[in-house]
């Protein structure tokens, strides 16, 4: 059986990844203070009150992780009940790696304003909100327009949680190249979800010279077809020469994949400047594969696989990024949040090397040391 | 400390009732499998099909409950804030019983059309839908199209769970008494969600003869202030005179309270024919107290409380019902359904006498019976 199999078969075996469980033990005695009438004394002292209510309720360690199943993995517009196999997982990762209750709510409603307004209506019911696979550009104004509204988190794991993953990377290997990232040209290809908030992350960071690329070419300015979000790429990028990746590619010291698998070759690595560094995070086919891109000349490469070494995992992030915000009473995850959260992730590597830029999930102390910078 | 104090103590300790558990172990072996690339199989195994994502998913045995806080238990409009507490015990009580996983979603909407979108737009993240304390007449409505438009099981439960353990317990109270219930007058007081649907049920199933009364008297031709819901409650009795409860009791064979708290005295029993059945459902204070209802000649007294004989208890209905949809591909229950399950639950009693007509949720066999019925 091949990992595809493997994988429905583990699936139909469990019935599913997680279950409802309980935390006290429902007698004749118990029911009277856990239900009616006893409950009623619960529910008046949490009316019309979101941290009462947390003290007397799950909500104060639940997250919902929300999705209309519009850009789900690699495999796109697969609808609600396609994308609930992978929110369930990553429920089943907020359990796991940070014993967060979590519960996937998969949407079949799919333009901004249905998804926005159906998140509100909910949203008492939770400590806050994961959005997930929900297509580019709706996706940005369904998270802007839910933290606005609302008082507890909201994030777009897609693109903070890899933001937050990658500019860890891109420390470490800033680090083990002896590039000072602020000095950087950097070549981001993809300007979906994840890759505009990599772009914005980054840039507010160092303030790089970064140039992006979509499937149309380099993103410039005598380009009649950007929406909103890419023409604020533009400005992160020094020069914005018409082209291909190749154009863009020349003097490059780093290279981030969030496209398609295949599409960097080693001729095109070798345009690069000095020590590249190559993040292809395509998955679950890299931009290039590790071999090729060292025999090309990469210093450090990076992908979004568990097989290679350096995977850039989102399971880096968000648990510890909700821990902490729930554990904290932050409502709000800003620049500066993320900023740390990737700082406390790289500095979890004692010893840099070309082979280890990041840690790994399952590594102890994850989780807490990006909760604690959540506060 | 007393009942209400020692509720919230207990809530708070636990913060809260239920959590989330996992169904495998997470290691990095089975996260490829659980999660990316793995889970791509399954999201694409279930895509756009229901059932085959009940074979992959928790929603197999997922059973949402859903307040918009609008009647919640005596407490009236208390919002979703003060309802969670009380969806969180009823998810609680789905996993106890009937080892159904189940997650309290509550709404800040509270149109009917707002909360039929809402959950519709959540719909393809559960197996079924429970929809708890939403205040009539609304609730009819909401009920109905979410029925109509969805393809899983949807139950108000202020309305059909409390109509089959109320029919449940007065098949018995009839045995006992030696009536017959179809030649029965019966007085019903409150037509709010749950006295509407015992009603109907009721008459459904033996077309006795059935005298509503609501706040402002008997529900009656000469009323001009009464609701769709109620017009078509008239057509349960034989006579229709203007007037009090009291004007009704005379000569009724069965009481059904399901109003408030002491709203019926001594000499107000004693205006019902011989052997009367009183059912005083108010909670936690009933129309009567079972001892005062005794003393007036009540021959039956069924309360909603745990603390005196015949508790008439939602727990009775709920967990098998939503036990025997998940399990029998139940997509639809009706009348049918229902009047099962009450036979089902009245038999269980093998001796039915005046202080045990009805089981209870603790009794072992009660989901099973009601479950089985449910095909």
């Amino acid at each position: 059986m091949d990992i595809y199999e493997q994988a429905i078969e583990l699936h139909k075996n469990l019935k599913g990844k997680i279950s409802t469980s309980l935390r006290g033990e429902v007698t004749k005695d118990t029911l009277k203070l856990f239900y009616s009438p006893g409950v009623g004394a619960a529910s008046l002292y949490a009316k019309d009150n979101k941290s009462k209510l947390k003290e007397v309720s799950w909500t104060n360690n639940l997250i919902a992780v929300i999705s209309d199943g519009s850009a789900v993995l690699g495999l796109g517009d697969i609808g609600p009940e396609g994308a609930m196999p992978v929110m369930e997982g990553k429920s089943m990762l907020f359990k796991h790696f940070a014993d967060i209750d979590s519960v996937p709510i998969v949407l079949n409603v799919h333009t901004a304003d249905e998804i926005v307004a159906t998140v509100k209506a909910i949203a008492p019911s939770f400590g806050g909100i994961n959005l997930e696979d929900i297509s580019a550009p709706k996706c940005f104004e369904i998270e802007q327009r839910l933290k606005e509204a609302l008082d507890i988190p909201v994030m777009h794991d897609d693109q903070h949680g890899t933001a937050i993953v990658v500019l860890a990377g891109l420390i470490n290997a800033c680090k083990v190249t002896d590039k000072e990232l602020s000095n950087c040209k950097i070549v981001l290809v993809g300007a979906g979800a994840a890759g505009v908030a990599v772009a914005k992350l980054i840039y507010q960071y160092a303030k790089p010279n970064i140039v992006v690329v979509d499937s149309k070419g380099i993103v410039e300015p005598s380009r009649k077809d950007l929406n909103e979000e890419k023409v604020l790429l533009m400005s992160y990028s020094h020069e914005q020469p018409a082209g291909k990746i190749e154009d863009a590619l020349k003097d490059a010291d780093i290279f981030i994949g969030l496209s398609k698998g295949g599409l960097l070759n080693q001729d095109m690595v070798k345009l690069m400047n000095n020590s590249p560094v190559i993040f292809a995070l395509a998955n679950p086919e890299p931009e290039i594969l590790p071999d090729e891109a060292k025999k090309a000349g990469a210093s450090v490469v990076a992908t979004g696989r568990s097989d290679y070494p350096n995977q850039v995992n989102n399971a880096l992030g968000f648990p510890g990024i909700f821990r902490g915000a729930l554990d904290n009473g932050v409502s709000k995850i800003t620049d500066e949040h993320k900023i740390a959260a990737a700082e406390a992730l790289a500095s979890l590597v004692s010893e840099p090397s070309a082979d280890k830029i990041i840690p790994s999930p399952f590594d102890p102390g994850v989780v807490s040391a990006v909760a604690n910078v959540i506060r």
